[in-house]
Formats: structure tokens, sequence, C-alpha cells
């Protein structure tokens, strides 16, 4: 097991008193040196007020310190929001005396709640004195209904020197705006060009973060923020370089991505759903999306049952191109469906066996084209509705 | 109560055998005399035989049988399933002595099973002996999951004549493709230009079956079938009939819709979700969709949490133009967000009483300008997941 550490970059994480029970509630990661960086938002108009201000800040395109807490997502908190995420910038960027603009700032947990910013501002002293080079307390301050932890460390030797990439999410559910959040911070000693770095994690998140959903709904706080402080001497400066660290940085957050539907609300599957041979690219997303997010295929797959009915049924109403009687539905090489008709009871068994599996491959072939698309979704369980319904009780 | 019949039409409900028990799941309208006739189906690209064989008739805009199966939906069931409708409307055609064109064919359960074609057709004489004018057997047989039956009888006096309007539909989701289908038939004896019956049923179906969800999935068997044969000697020739006329069809669809909800799969609520001052017609149903279909939300119903932070997420997503700051969220009159800030616990209060209610609204005020919009919809339950997780077992 690597470290979870990079060069260049320390971390703390402690109990402020927003959560109950002494939790960990705050975290804060600083950058040694000024590190070139990059971050993606939610697109939910209903944003957060540390989403406005660190949107403000990233134009900046540089990020030495990022202060976050949990148990509270300071959303539909009215101009007093923003103000409140202003001020624990303002004071974070005094304490370590950095350029305001170059704090990020993040909050997750309960909405419509007014953030206790005097609990935050007056911990960041105590904030900055544990700050170590293991990011293990940082992880357990950003965690909400998270039933594990989500990080992971890559190295990659380019040119005989090595690089590192640490990359730390949480999350349990695409979203849930009431314990708003999927938030991802990566870290790399990589030296990356400021007009580039942000093309890299635009390239990554639409691999991974993009290609998840547990229900459907996005937060008002998501938040993506990708660091890179040069210090291991790696340049990312030829073809080759940029895509090696593209990969290295896909693979990390592919693998977060896949982590977070695991830890999903109530899931008990993760599955990959394919549209294949599509007529447009657009085609195969809608054909996707709609039956990952079928409450109707996903009692199925908790269920367990091979219920194909209710995928061409969903990838019909999809607003896709589709032809029914040119379709076909594979669970993993079990053809279920072929031209639109079922295949019967000797395939549904096999599929059955497949369904018993905690993640396996669904793939819907067209027949239409050459466009291809695939989302990672999860199962609609008893435990979801447990979760939501009585949340907040 | 009124008599659940219609002047100059019959029908009938048998068991041919195909649902388990002997269940009645055979049914027959007929009518007197050749109605005009107009029909709306499924937008699912995924349609059903029946359907395609339905829409295919209707061109004539003339209707005297519709004949319907319920244990099977004759869907995804390849080229043999639409061999087997057309099969079913020749033999019905032929032993009513009516034209091919002038018979309507529905199926309602379970996809991807070949339909028992020979149980219908061997039944069909069956039928024919047991027509009457009440309609009580003919609704028993197209139930599946309903657990209570669906139907409305409308009389009103026009120029000092009365007419008849009588509906009958099945559904417990807005769909649900394995029991598939939410079906209606409307019978009248007012006299209607066949030029102008579709559009009538057209303003129906959008103001009730187009305003309602369950689920979010539509079905490969949606129906809507309207029919007039002019036995009351009222012609609907005048601005005055048509508004009385649609006013009366309006009432009875509306009803039925909201009776669909009520039955709907694990319902425990119905709620009417309001978008006002939109700022588009377009804005205001997005911000309606996305809320009455947001997991999230529902299961906070189920769960009566007044958690309007789920409603604003969702309107935020919903790709509608809005400014959180200047919204405004109502459980009845009890405003619970003031322009995008939360107003605490006595109003939530007040919401969680009301949220105790079977049935309320819950209306987003977007205050950008003068489009509105409604769904009505019902909450995500544990029964919900229940019937569908383990409905084919």
């Amino acid at each position: 097991m690597e470290k979870l550490q990079c060069k260049g970059f320390k971390a703390a994480g402690i109990s402020c008193g927003i959560k109950k029970n002494n939790l960990k509630d705050l975290g804060l990661i600083v950058s040694e040196i000024c590190s070139n960086a990059a971050a993606v938002f939610t697109k939910n108009k209903a944003v957060a007020a540390p989403v406005t201000v660190s949107r403000e800040n990233i134009i900046s395109k540089k990020c030495s310190a990022l202060i976050v807490n949990s148990g509270n997502a300071n959303c539909a908190t009215g101009k007093q929001g923003i103000e409140n995420s202003r001020l624990i910038v303002k004071e974070t960027a005094k304490s370590l005396g950095i350029d305001f603009s170059h704090v990020q700032v993040s909050s997750t947990g309960v909405i419509g709640q007014n953030l206790p910013v005097e609990k935050i501002i007056s911990n960041i002293e105590n904030l900055k004195s544990n700050l170590k080079e293991d990011f293990t307390d940082f992880t357990d301050a950003i965690m909400t209904t998270d039933k594990f932890k989500k990080n992971i460390v890559l190295k990659e030797v380019i040119e005989g020197k090595e690089i590192t990439l640490l990359a730390i999410a949480k999350g349990a559910g695409m979203i849930r705006p009431d314990m708003a959040t999927m938030l991802c911070y990566v870290m790399t000693d990589a030296e990356i060009d400021e007009n580039a770095i942000k093309n890299f994690l635009i390239k990554a998140v639409n691999k991974s973060f993009n290609k998840i959903t547990v229900d459907g709904d996005t937060s008002t706080n998501d938040t993506a923020l990708l660091m890179a402080n040069g210090l291991s001497g790696v340049k990312i400066d030829s073809h080759e370089k940029a895509f090696a660290f593209q990969n290295l940085l896909d693979n990390a957050l592919i693998f977060l991505a896949r982590e977070i539907v695991r830890d999903g609300e109530g899931t008990t599957k993760v599955v990959r759903i394919n549209a294949v041979n599509a007529k447009s690219d657009e085609d195969a997303f809608k054909v996707v999306n709609a039956v990952a997010h079928s409450n109707l295929f996903k009692t199925a797959l908790f269920g367990q049952d091979p219920n194909w009915g209710r995928i061409i049924a969903a990838a019909g109403r999809s607003g896709a191109e589709i032809d029914p009687y040119e379709t076909d539905i594979y669970f993993e090489d079990v053809c279920m469906m072929e031209k639109g008709f079922g295949l019967g009871h000797i395939n549904e068994d096999k599929a059955s066996a497949i369904m018993k599996r905690d993640s396996f491959e669904i793939t819907i072939d067209l027949n239409l084209g050459t466009s291809s698309d695939y989302i990672i979704t999860s199962d609609l369980s008893y435990e979801y509705i447990k979760i939501n319904a009585d949340y907040r009780s």
C-alpha cells in the first residue's frame, strides 16, 4: 500500500464542532509552493456558496490551499452564505500568508442551515498546527455518510523520474443534495502548464465522474480540483508525457468514480451499461442514460431479475433513434433479446447467474451505426429508501 | 352511483386462460353503430405489436369494436407479435361482421413472452355471447396489478338533451413495462365530427395522463381511445357545445389520471408539484418534471420530511432558467424557502403536518416570468421496491 502522500503537499483534519460526537469535520490541504491548478464544479444552478467563491478564485489558475468542512453544505443560505465562504478564504489566506485567490473552499453536508462560520475561523490555527505529510486525517474530515474512504496513490516513471498522483474523493451517491456532494481533490508533483491543466482534468472527469450515477440527482456542491506543484522535476511538455499523465489521472479518477458507486446509497450492485452501434454519440448517450436511471430497471437489478423488457422499454423512451426489431440486449455475453425478440428461459437462467455477481455489464446493441457510450450505475434497494426517507429525522 | 354504461355500447369480460386462477383476462367493447373515433398511443419507440396494428387502423377515424387482453403485453415479440395482433383483429371483425380497420386491439401484461393467440381466437364467440350494457366484467378483464377499478360516468345536459360519457382506465404506474400499461377507453353518445374528435382527446390527455408520473418510465403499450356514436342526438357543432364536451372529457380523464397515481406502485401520497412565474412554458415544465422524478424528493415525501433542499437542488439541475436567490418554495401556503434562504424550524414543523396528508401541493415560485405548469406525482416507498424487484419471481 502506497503512503497517502505527495511531495510538497501537506494536509490536516480536525474536529471543529460542526458534526456531532467530535467527529473530524474540518480539513486543510496546503501546497508548499503555489501550484498550477484547475477545478470543475457542479452544473446545478442552485450552487452552494463555496462553489461560487471557489469558481471566482480558480480564475487565477493557482492554488496554494484548500479548506473544506463537512456536516454543513452552506447551500441555500442566501447572501450570508457567500459572505461566510469569503470570510473563511480570507482568514485562511491571512493565516498562511498567501493570496486570497489562491485558496479554494468546499463544504459538504446538510442544505439550508446557516454555516457556523466562527467554529471554522477559530480553528484555522489549530488546523495549521496539525498539518502533516500523511493525508489520513484529511480523508476522515471530508466524509459524510461514506461507508469507506476513497483514495488512491499512483506513481509513474517518466524519462527516468518518478511522478506521484494522490487523489482523494468523498461521496455516496452521484449526489445527495442533503448530504451534498461529490468532492475530489487531486495532488501531483508533476509540472503542468497553467493553461494546459484544466484540459487534463476535464478529460478525466468526463471519463469518470460524468459516467456514474446513483440516483440521477446532481449536487449543489460537486467539485473536482487538480493541483500540480512541479516538485518532481518532471515537466509535462510533450505529447508522450501528456499521454502518460492523462492516463494516470484517468485511472485514478475512474477508480474513485467506481468506488463512489460501490459506496452508493443502498448499492448492492455496480453495473456498467453499454450502448453500442448507435447512429450517433448523442443517441448512445441517451440510451445508456435512460436505462441507467430507470427505477424499474434499477429495482430489477436489486431483485436479480434479468428483466430485459424494462431495458428495451427505457431505451425506447430515451429519445434516441432505435428500432426495436434491430436491437439486441446482452447480459455479459449472454444474448437475452435478439432483433426485438426474447430468447427465452435458458438464456434468462444464465443471466440470473450473472446477476448474482456484485458487478457486471449489460450491452444494448442498436445495430444502426458506429457510436457507443456507457454509464456505471447501481441498483435501487430498500436501503436507498431507508437512507433517504429517514435522513433528517 | 351512475350505472357503468353508455347508450349504444356493450361490453364483455371473460377468462380465456392467459392469467392464472381463471381471472378475467379478455375484454370486448362493441359499438352498436360505427363510432367516430380517435386514439393516442405511447411515444415509446419500443412499441408493442397491438399498438402498431391499432395505430394503422385508427387512420380510418372509425371504431366499432375494441378487443383487449391482460396478462401478456405482446411486446418484444418480433414479427410474430404483429401477426398475432392482426389475426385477433381479423377474427374479431369477421365474427362481428365489421371492417378490419374498425377494430382496435390492446394487450397489457408481461413483456417478451409470446402471446398465446389461440386462447384469444377460440374465445371470441364466447366473448360475443357475454356482451351486456354493463361494463363491470370488462373493467375486471383489463386489470393487472391495479388495486382498485378506475372508471367514471359523467352526464351533461346540452340544449335540453343529456349526453353520457363513460371512461374506463387501468394502470398503476405511469408505466411499468412489465405489467405494461396505462389503458383508457372512453365511450360517449355525443355526436362528434370525425375530423374534430382527435383534438378533443389530445387536449384532455395533455391535461390528465400527460400530467402524471409514478416512476418516469413510459409504457410500450399506453393507449387512450375515444369513441363517439352520436346516439344521444346531441351534435357537438358549436363553440359552446365543444367547450361543454371538452370540459366533460377533461374532468373524466383528470379524475382517472389521479386515480392511477393513487393506485401507483407503493404510493402513499399523491402530490401536485406547481412551478409558477417561470421565464417560459418550457422552463416551468423542466422544473416540475425534474422535481416530480427526483428519487431523493420522492423518498422524502414517503418519509414525510419537508426537505425543501432536495426541491431546489432538483430545480437547479433541471436545465430551466432559475436564480436560487430569487426562488421561493411553498408547501401548500407555508413558505419554506424565500429568495434562496430557508425559513427555519417553525415553518418546517407546519410543513411536516401538511405532509401527513394523503394529498397536498408544493409550489416553486421562480419569480422570473409568467409561465406555469404542474405534474401530479407520488412518493417512492419500500413497497415500490418490493413490487418491482420481486415482480417476475
